[in-house]
């Protein structure tokens, strides 16, 4: 048997309790034979109690200094799962993710991960023992101070982990028994998918959909890790992502559609009257970026001939938003636009499928679903395996639920079991 | 202007108002001219609550973990106290103890400094920045470790740093206004003492005295680096430790008697009837050493001629009281004795001062003044500067009072004021 990258979320690591019942989990999968390495996050509050701290004493704290507060949480964790583990007789060794090997760029607060040396980390496991390791953490390469990767890390840093040690899976243990359909919070006959492929559970990240983070997929696929999400509360088999190899019968498993996401953490702008000459979008878009803002999606509206104005509207995350106006606004001479708007009470919901490729029906019977449950629709976009639509916020768990049901994903029962919060 | 190293513990920054406090005290320094290094202790109690996990998710936690979650609570502290610095306008940037080059042996829980090396520090300080580095902690010079450095590790830190990096001062910032004539708990009329030699403030710690960690004044006489002892509550000026220069008014200033020490941490071991022959007193001493317990006071009876055996008191730590009655035990075949006597309920009471040596009446009157206070004495000891007695546990307070005021060292007002607990 080979190597296992088990990673385990803040609420799997809550409190004493939830530490012994893991390090259970993990002697189990010792015993089978598996080499395993562990990756864990800071137990369940730690990380909102020290920014709570942090912004006691500081507005706006100092990037590499918030990395070296935040770092102490895993600290907690994976020391104390390695002294659980070894109360079970089995020997345990914690590292932090510079000790781990997880080079990152200089970016605090969110780093990108550059390169993994895990020389410690396999020489723990020759010498027989788990290897415990702090997710969200790393060291940057230029200035070796601690770095931490932002949201999803701690994925992240079980796959990059994974990868670096050409684990035979990737399992990333949750609260939920894997990805399902829809939100179960959301549809209560939301079904859990089996198996699922990278770019349908990469746009369902992007779309919204909690469980997996989309750096942590977007690795996985790139390096063939095969991701086992699961639930650390219970001993079901959870999702599997990962691309069928070749040969193997693709198009009899593979459903038309995987699942339906919704995303209400997005808000939209419009800039309002923009004169429709070349150039004007690239510069509304490079003012953005050059605040560091991701945006999502954009749709240009046709230009009235009267006027030679049109308006462009895109979408960002709600925490970006105050931001974004205000560099729009500095740069209205430069742009030219009559006026801006804010609307944050929008939400977006997805459909997302590699099966809808060929099958073209998909489309009209997604805004058909919509249009039946009276649910009006403000953006399109598409991709070749997603569709996307904003609606007002109130309309969102509408539209999910005419979308999931349409498409015939409703399972017979109410299957979906939640347990608590998420990690990170 | 040089530098300073300031120590602050858990009790100055035990919430986040404590940590703002101590930020402007810093910047004061900074201000005034100084190159400023900053060691702190943990938050409070924050200490105590990850000893609190440990113990609930494992009964003996491993060392090498034990000292992975302890080192989080500085991490916090330090990064906290950055964050509050740059929030005043001055560039801090935080440093654990293995980036600020603390280099230790490979004991967990106790390591001792063997090098510090402290490159990023004079990096920071070259930058014009406040440094913060973590005390109580190192990382192994063979294993690349983390270790801490056990009881009054904060202390350490701050004078191995002071030496290495040639510091002007290190200023311990403690909750009371420094070192007194006795605790001021227990004597209400304790003065606080201006100036006190090293080798005078090392019997008082060793004695009982808790302002100051042994280990540390052990580290400051050995470097020669003066310790100003003082409050971080109050601007008094506190009490300095250090010799006096070559050729410096030594015997007009001395006073005869720096204070009175006490300590009720104690027990006191009795091996009954011990064949009174060479060799033995060595083969219970060296029980007790390999248990790795401490020994303080050691008496050994006159032997009684009719039957040849003796009795030989120890005190000890009485954390340690269980571990070395076992050892003591399982060896009672070798070492042949009758039985054992513990006793949990003593005290001991110190008399510390270098002008004793050159004082025949010192001794005498300790004695008639515990004599008139009707405190009896159970085991005597002494070295050249320092008188120590174990009493009853009940009869400490009454001793301490007795013997404080017996040298004429009652103030002429309550002067001590005690702000908090205590750090690490």
């Amino acid at each position: 048997m080979g190597l296992v990258v088990q990673k385990y979320g803040g609420s799997s690591v809550a409190d004493a309790e939830g530490i012994k019942r893991v390090a259970k989990r993990i002697v189990d999968a010792k015993k089978s034979g598996h080499q395993v390495v562990v990756v864990v996050s800071a137990m369940g509050d730690t990380t909102d109690e020290l920014i709570d701290l942090a912004e006691q004493v500081s507005p706006i704290p100092a990037g590499r200094e918030f990395d070296m507060l935040l770092t102490a949480g895993e600290r907690i964790s994976m020391a104390l799962l390695a002294m659980a583990i070894k109360n079970l007789g089995h020997e345990a060794l914690s590292f932090t993710g510079s000790q781990a090997g997880v080079i990152t760029d200089s970016v605090h607060n969110k780093a990108r991960i550059i390169d993994v040396t895990p020389g410690r980390i396999r020489d723990a496991l020759d010498a027989n023992a788990i290897a415990i390791v702090a997710g969200f953490q790393g060291v940057s390469q230029e200035s070796k101070d601690i770095t931490t990767l932002g949201r999803g890390g701690s994925d992240t840093t079980a796959v990059a982990l994974a990868a670096a040690l050409d684990a035979e899976v990737c399992e990333i243990y949750t609260d939920v028994d894997g990805v399902f359909t829809a939100d179960p919070r959301v549809v209560k006959k939301a079904r859990k998918i089996d198996e699922i492929p990278y770019e349908d559970m990469l746009e369902l990240a992007a779309s919204g959909s909690k469980v997996l983070h989309l750096r942590c997929v977007e690795y996985a696929r790139r390096y063939n890790i095969p991701i086992h999400v699961r639930s650390s509360f219970s001993g079901h088999v959870g999702t599997w992502v990962r691309n069928k190899a070749e040969g193997e019968e693709q198009a009899m498993e593979q459903a038309i559609i995987s699942g339906v996401a919704h995303d209400t953490s997005e808000a939209k702008i419009t800039v309002v009257g923009v004169p429709d000459k070349p150039g004007e979008a690239a510069t509304i878009f490079r003012t953005i970026a050059d605040a560091e803002i991701n945006i999502d999606m954009v749709v240009q509206n046709v230009s009235a001939a009267a006027t030679g104005l049109t308006d462009i509207s895109f979408t960002l995350p709600k925490t970006d938003g105050h931001k974004a106006m205000e560099a729009l606004t500095k740069a209205k001479g430069q742009i030219g636009f009559d006026s801006l708007r804010y609307d944050d009470q929008i939400g977006k919901v997805s459909l997302v499928g590699a099966g809808m490729r060929t099958n073209p029906g998909v489309t009209a019977a997604f805004f058909e679903a919509l249009s039946n449950s009276g649910v009006n629709i403000e953006l399109i976009s598409t991709s070749e395996i997603r569709i996307s639509v904003v609606t007002r916020a109130d309309d969102v768990k509408a539209a999910v639920q005419a979308v999931h049901s349409a498409f015939g994903l409703d399972s017979e029962t109410d299957e979906a079991v939640v347990y608590g919060g998420t990690g990170r």
